[in-house]
């Protein structure tokens, strides 16, 4: 069976769990602990980061930008990366906007400091973080709500990578109560949309020890 | 004519030089100080990061990951992403870790501090932050001089992006001084193969006004 090492909410993992889904590649899910730095994991990917993926032939791949270029090659029936080299490039833009600036500005902030800082016992929040993730929050979801009015998806015209990487980074927010839905209607509704997607029920049974989600994390009618 | 926006001595710009000029194709240089925000620039690319290519039918592509993964699909005369999929896998871990943990661990310590950080006027190095660049950098050639060793070139049997990804954050930290050839024969040799290819030459003929290069720096006999 193909499995897919990750840690709880992890985004990246998360996106790469909706693109596995998707595509109806069947996967194992484990936990890898990383900072306990198992010399086996570290063999396969020296980096030592999750997502790793490892396919049934053996095929181990990490990262969950390589993982999910990957997937597009290797299972290339359910398109997720655009068509034309306009669409890819739009597509790309996005997953490294998500995957980079918001995540540098929002969910490192937020989910870094409040919950990856406790699972490694690294202390408290820095109160200086979780500012800048509440502040930086707003504008970006004034921008995918931006996205989501002009256009039927995030990237254009078809459900995307672009789609993934942004509603797993909002998922991992919303299960640790940090994201506020009336700040960005067109937000809410094309999210409520990924949601109700079959790809996305897995995310949405997700339950962390020590961590209960809100009430209307698993609710599609939020 | 095709543009490439970059600042001074940016490694990620300096990929993408590597392979235009590797898959011959013409562009010109132009320098935005991504710090006084452009609008013009920021329509075109909100992130307002360089590096940043403007086709000459007018499509911006912004971020050098991003760049590069058009390039090969628009232009693939010059392949430089692995055939076989455990090739590619390969390529874009290897680009994953020099762009990313390399980049991290050694390049934001020592350019970020010396040189970015005067670049935008925000004051002297953080000695901390150096100090972990160099403890740093001496695993990482290492590792580089481990790969060139058991394979012909960084990702195996093909000159590929990785080579490109890694010569592109030596030479940067080579141009400011901080290089230590004598850390890592294999890593050395590796790096002459690169600096004496075409390609390399206009990266060799860069000069940065009060920032003079050690002498070597353009010597491909180093």
């Amino acid at each position: 069976m193909r499995i897919l090492y990750h840690i709880p909410l992890s985004p990246f993992a998360r996106k790469v769990r909706l693109v596995l889904s998707e595509k109806r590649l069947p996967f194992e899910l484990k936990t890898e602990k990383v900072w306990e730095r198992r010399s086996e994991f570290l063999e396969a990917n020296p980096a030592g980061t999750v997502p790793m993926l490892v396919e049934e032939n053996g095929l181990s791949i990490p990262d969950s930008g390589v993982i999910c270029e990957y997937l597009e090659e290797a299972y290339p029936d359910t398109p997720l990366m655009g068509r034309t080299l306009a669409e890819r490039v739009e597509v790309r833009r996005l997953v490294a906007w998500f995957d980079g600036k918001f995540n540098l500005e929002v969910t490192r902030n937020l989910y870094g400091e409040k919950f990856l800082k406790r699972l490694v016992g690294r202390g408290n929040p820095d109160a200086g973080a979780l500012r800048a993730g509440y502040a930086n929050i707003r504008y970006h979801l004034d921008y995918i709500g931006w996205l989501a009015e002009t256009r039927k998806w995030l990237a254009g015209p078809n459900l995307s990578l672009a789609d993934f990487a942004a509603a797993s980074h909002l998922s991992t927010l919303d299960y640790i109560g940090d994201l506020d839905w009336t700040l960005s209607a067109a937000t809410k509704d094309w999210y409520a949309r990924m949601k109700s997607r079959p790809c996305f029920r897995s995310l949405l049974n997700d339950r962390i020890v020590g961590t209960e989600p809100p009430d209307h994390y698993s609710d599609l009618d939020f």
